[in-house]
């Protein structure tokens, strides 16, 4: 039989063909590649607890459809954290709870996007995002940034050449590659441009709350003054991915249709899943258990980053991220799928940087995921990537701490084998 | 801000306000419109020693992100009872899971329709299924149909005529208003017919357990023998909707298809649900739980359908549907919509015929569920629409039980009382 895809499909296979590493599920392999977060601390007890809270509570309210954005109480404790963390306005209204980000993502392109739209984003992008917006069949347009976040000057310009821009894709904590953010100056900048064209600005804060050092900002969002910005948010990095709920924060004008459109998607979100948050919630404080996240990660980032600085040759170029849950890599006039290629061989992986960019790019650079692998895994891990840097001609020089004069006594193999090592 | 919508939304809106009924939410009020199952079966206790085991079991891992298309274990129990109950030949990769068979509906729009393409359907068709179509621009076309099923010619006719016809939307099970079924020479006569042309069948089974009388029919999906029709299942009314999870039972070369945009649309739906669900299918037969079901259903739709035949006029029209969850009236020369008026007076509320079709018709015609809805609630709901007929002009006549002789005395006021009581 002959399947009669729609248009839109090709694109959406690109981009997971780009996607898709190919990388041997072995238990020896150590990954970088995954950004799931780290299992030990899942909150399993106090989760067990809350779904018996959520059933004693509830009994077959918990059971039953809920409405399309989710039940009030969560609702009401999402606007409350936001406003509080974020310096946004909602109430219980603005939020429309999402089966994950992802559905985030996938009801603005849903809500926005025709053929040939175009979203303009920041590259690198987040291959979720990149993913959910090619559904829609959307041309992608990238826009240039310095280190306190998206240029004003490229962006005005970009939507007076885009005319069918229709969503502008923002991260503006821990930009990817620098691991900085947009100061407070750029996101007023940024407001002030756009608010002079009919774009609506998609916020991704999914990885906000990980800051390892420096203030937490206000979203843009909260410089919001017309309905233009719509959040992004999810618990599956602050809670757990399994309980599978997101969040848009959304102005007042927009929630009839993103109520409408979520209700086509899905009618709700589950609804055992939100009232077992509510009760976690109602019972915890889930910014404690933030904290405890962003001590191990940044314990995960300090190791990485001394790890790299020690085995890394100085081609190699990264910087600290002051949040988040990557640190990126880049080496000048090395191919990252070349590299990915040697390091498979000595079993570890990551994400080459061209899967996040829409029109080539990055092929020098790799993402690392700090958050899923225990310290003794990161230091052996950065090893092997060093030994794949070596095999491509790579080599760790000067950083390696040998005695000079002994190791140019030794023949060619026995020097490889101590800059391997 | 002037927002920027897709074409789509024009769509959806229309859809939606077509559903909206301004009913008043009133305690007061008796609803035969919404389709909630029977909150009184749900199996509360048992879904949470389910869940105790999920965690128990499954710790972690219950609380990760999963494979897009759900739970291997999952997966193979599906596959098994959907063999076992429609004759399919499905094995656990034939097994896509969803949020609801709403997302179901939702990825095969994403996957099949452009803007303009054709869905071909028997009217009237679910709400939600149409709902979720409308997001992809789609034209739906209406098959007629007999009471042994669509019309093959018809089918034919459509099919050569419709040059974007991408989708089949059938419902085999429980016909609206008719309440039968496809026979089993029209379910291989429509196989057979559709076999030459590069159409997907979407068979909705979500109802199909629910049968009062006669035989269990193997799915027109078991037929099949080129991977052309696509099976929407859910839990939603077997188990429960709270635990949001459907599935779609597709063949070998569309798996990866679906998968792909069932990433891009949510990730996955929720581990924890999968979990839960997956514990609960371990412990317990759960068409031992369908048949309580189905005593329960059963009963309602005898005494939905003797209350209707004491006390609603000559004029109406109805069935005995022998499955589903709704009955289906039909009152020649009466606007249901005008109907529902004199009856949000009297306090009883059900869905109007005509939001069931896409082009027009159905305007004499009204749905009325029967799972919600306790014994004493059917009968005075149905004594209320009565009176509501009755303000329209359409009286009980002869079939209120009265003495003609007694009757004839009374003056008309007194009269009308006898009628309306």
């Amino acid at each position: 039989m002959n399947f009669l895809f729609a248009n839109r499909i090709g694109k959406i296979r690109a981009s997971q063909i780009r996607e898709r590493l190919n990388v041997p599920q072995d238990a020896g392999l150590i990954s970088f590649a995954g950004s799931l977060p780290a299992k030990e601390l899942f909150p399993v007890k106090e989760i067990e607890e809350a779904a018996k809270g959520a059933f004693i509570r509830w009994e077959d309210s918990a059971l039953q459809y809920s409405v399309s954005e989710g039940i009030l109480s969560l609702r009401e404790k999402i606007a409350y954290r936001t406003n509080a963390k974020f310096r946004t306005k909602y109430n219980q209204d603005n939020i429309c709870i999402t089966t994950g980000s992802q559905q985030g993502i996938d009801i603005l392109g849903k809500l926005f996007i025709n053929e040939g739209d175009v979203v303009l984003y920041e590259p690198p992008m987040p291959l979720s995002a990149m993913m959910a917006f090619s559904n829609y069949g959307v041309e992608f347009v990238e826009i240039a940034a310095d280190e306190q976040g998206m240029l004003i000057e490229d962006v005005e310009a970009a939507l007076r050449k885009e005319k069918q821009a229709k969503v502008i894709f923002i991260c503006p904590d821990f930009m990817r590659p620098s691991g900085k953010s947009w100061d407070i100056e750029r996101r007023k900048a940024f407001i002030e441009a756009v608010s002079d064209f009919d774009v609506v600005v998609a916020e991704d804060i999914i990885f906000s709350d990980f800051r390892y050092e420096g203030e937490h900002l206000p979203a843009v969002a909260s410089f919001d003054k017309k309905g233009q910005v719509i959040l992004i948010g999810s618990f599956s990095r602050i809670f757990c991915p399994g309980v599978r709920l997101g969040w848009l924060g959304i102005g007042a004008p927009l929630i009839e249709y993103v109520r409408n459109v979520k209700r086509a998607s899905d009618l709700n979100s589950s609804t055992l899943d939100q009232y077992v948050l509510d009760s976690y919630l109602d019972k915890y404080d889930i910014d404690d258990h933030v904290r405890e996240l962003v001590e191990l990660y940044r314990g995960r980032r300090d190791l990485l980053d001394s790890a790299m600085r020690e085995n890394f040759p100085k081609a190699a170029d990264f910087t600290k991220p002051e949040g988040g849950l990557y640190a990126w890599v880049k080496v000048e006039g090395m191919n990252a799928r070349n590299l990915l290629e040697k390091c498979i061989e000595q079993q570890v992986a990551f994400v080459p940087g061209d899967s996040f960019f829409s029109h080539g790019g990055g092929d020098d650079m790799f993402r690392l995921s700090i958050t899923s692998l225990p310290l003794e895994r990161i230091r052996a891990g950065v090893k092997r990537i060093t030994r794949g840097m070596s095999a491509l001609g790579f080599h760790p020089s000067t950083r390696v701490t040998i005695n000079p004069k002994t190791y140019l006594k030794l023949d060619e193999d026995e020097q490889k084998k101590v800059l391997l090592a």
